[in-house]
């Protein structure tokens, strides 16, 4: 753990905080001033929106279908049609097939949504494998405020596989929803008096009614729980450990991203981006058992218990099944119980990994839906079909 | 001017608006719908706030002098003392010297404040190269919705030089000053109710005398409205023209980046970031008369009316030639009369370049304050020993 840098306790932090930060807050009312201008100066993206002046021109054509994609009949249509933004397939070979709509690039960053989850989930994994967590342990014991929250007497486990008892209306079109008051905790949309302060407070605020591992209930905090396990057991921010146990060590071509809140957390369930080509990398680790280009990220006890851990009889119900009947949520991954495992996130991002036929797909979309049972379905049978050509 | 892709009319922008963008809004209430979420999610960081994931994991050590200043008796508590986050001592045989202060690396991006605007100077020079800018120009000729306003009569030049007459109070400290009011507008501080909607409103609404040309008057206004200029001009966002004219061409290592308002409007008077190692590279270029590493950038012509050009007599009376006498400001560079010419951002940020030695200093600060004449005079000295050193 030598690359972890600057450890320190998060556990009560409320305001945007720093290694060496003083205990006035950083706002946005302060942040130009001394002391924190030290800090801020070098990190003006946390705090204010910005937009990346490249040092290169893009000279990839886009809107165009490479590879074994362009033997495929009918795919540039099926693609549009699903409102694609890009679309990588991948093979132990290399990349085989790309598409990217206009406007889109090699070098582009999409928002992940949900797919960041599974990242995380991958994260958790390098931290049990070097005994830093034990997915039997209880939440508060990495997270002493969440004692008295829904989260309190949940086992990690529970929280990676989203079997927690937790309060938590995941409805993305109701305003009233947690999911949208925690968007709007998150920065994602424009605050609430009402609201708690920040995601770290958010978190500790749902109740539930303590029967854990019974049901799989989907609920974006959990991975929010999570990457709170994962800065008070590493002393880093999120994003810098994800970047050390994990980014840093795939290869990237490209720095990922992910949004922060007012208070400098980062949105783990849904905030990351990253380009099409990077995130496949992702899916090769699944794929390979943890290894990439030879070199081991996370143990293939985990991919393998995340792979076959997964227990379909806890999701009997969900519209998942619907899709998948022998589906099954494990470790922030979702497995079809017919060779695939997969990330998916609302409006169309996925990582789908053909286990037999060693093919990874990443996609990017723009759905105007968030999820629906038949988009699911629709890809299920797109990446199947490019993966069966891939394979060939 | 074929790298500028996405030509369209950007004059009565007034939402954050992109290519292909709707009539209907995008805001912080919008983003994640469609049609808006095509472009959003590929451009999340303009939205929310970000932190980046590295790709690596920085191994440079910080906080230590190295090449020249070594040598150079107390230069590192001299640095220390000047709240130094970064130096860089460059010639044109590359860096000889450099010093980065604990946290801060040769990757980090730091706020450019003020040195912003002489970036947006040389992208104003190529487009006068180009012949799509004629510094004799008036501003409505180019930006019809500042017609009204005092730039509406003002020249090009005039903008460039600080000689228009305008109603601006450039007071860092004053929550009532003009200044703090656009800092709000850029989304720099927490908007109040009565604030312009957007930067381009903000602007649209300064006022002044009509007696352009005659004083130099530091204002920060102006900048934008040559970044207004340039997406008129080229029918692209600041950030893109600033990639293609400038960034793109420079050999940086790293993408800079810009904040932008909630309109989308880059922040060209203030708000780029970069790496003290690519901002040396903005400084060979007013060093060789507009060229890098053989490449030419801007005209040799416009670099040498930016240094020859400056007027003093107009500068009289200002804070500035306390310091130095003949000092003046031209083009959006700082000009010292005794063979410097040099950029500016407060809190101490810094393009020196020492034309007769052959030395690019750059140096990023965070000073408790926003500028004195004693922070002025001291780095002066600073940069005069360490370049003395250097050519030695």
């Amino acid at each position: 753990m030598t690359d972890l840098l600057h450890p320190r306790d998060l556990a009560s932090t409320r305001v945007l905080r720093y290694p060496g930060a003083p205990d006035a807050p950083l706002t946005l009312d302060t942040w130009q001033d001394a002391p924190h201008n030290r800090w801020a100066f070098s990190h003006v993206e946390q705090i204010v929106p910005t937009v990346p002046i490249p040092r290169r021109r893009d000279t990839h054509p886009t809107r165009e279908v490479g590879g074994l994609l362009r033997d495929l009949s009918g795919i540039e249509q099926r693609l549009v049609d699903s409102y694609t933004d890009a679309l990588v397939v991948r093979t132990r070979d290399g990349i085989v097939g790309e598409y990217y709509r206009d406007g889109v690039t090699v070098d582009s960053r999409h928002l992940l949504m949900s797919v960041s989850k599974s990242i995380c989930g991958l994260v958790i994994g390098v931290l049990v494998d070097r005994g830093l967590v034990d997915p039997a342990e209880r939440v508060s014991t990495y997270v002493p405020d969440l004692h008295d929250s829904a989260y309190g007497d949940a086992r990690i486990q529970h929280v990676l596989d989203m079997t927690v008892d937790v309060d938590y209306d995941e409805d993305y079109r109701n305003p009233a929803s947690h999911v949208q008051k925690q968007d709007r905790v998150a920065g994602w949309r424009p605050r609430a008096d009402t609201d708690p302060e920040d995601t770290y407070a958010f978190l500790a605020s749902l109740s539930g009614g303590g029967s854990h591992g019974e049901v799989f209930r989907y609920c974006s905090a959990g991975t929010d729980v999570l990457a709170w396990v994962v800065e008070n057991v590493t002393g880093c921010r999120y994003a810098d450990a994800v970047s050390s146990l994990l980014w840093s060590r795939l290869g990237a071509a490209h720095d990922a991203l992910i949004t922060v809140d007012r208070g400098g957390f980062a949105f783990a369930n849904g905030g990351m981006a990253c380009t099409a080509r990077d995130l496949s990398r992702v899916g090769m680790l699944m794929l390979d058992g943890g290894e990439i280009d030879g070199d081991r990220i996370v143990s293939a006890e985990w991919v393998r218990r995340t792979i076959e851990g997964a227990d379909p009889e806890l999701a009997r119900g969900s519209i998942l099944q619907n899709v998948h009947p022998q589906g099954a949520y494990s470790n922030q991954w979702w497995v079809t119980g017919s060779g695939e495992v997969y990330a998916i996130g609302i409006h169309g991002q996925y990582i789908w990994v053909d286990l037999a036929a060693g093919v990874v797909i990443t996609k990017f979309s723009a759905w105007p839906e968030a999820v629906t049972e038949e988009w699911n379905r629709v890809h299920a049978e797109l990446f199947r079909e490019i993966s069966a050509a891939a394979h060939a």
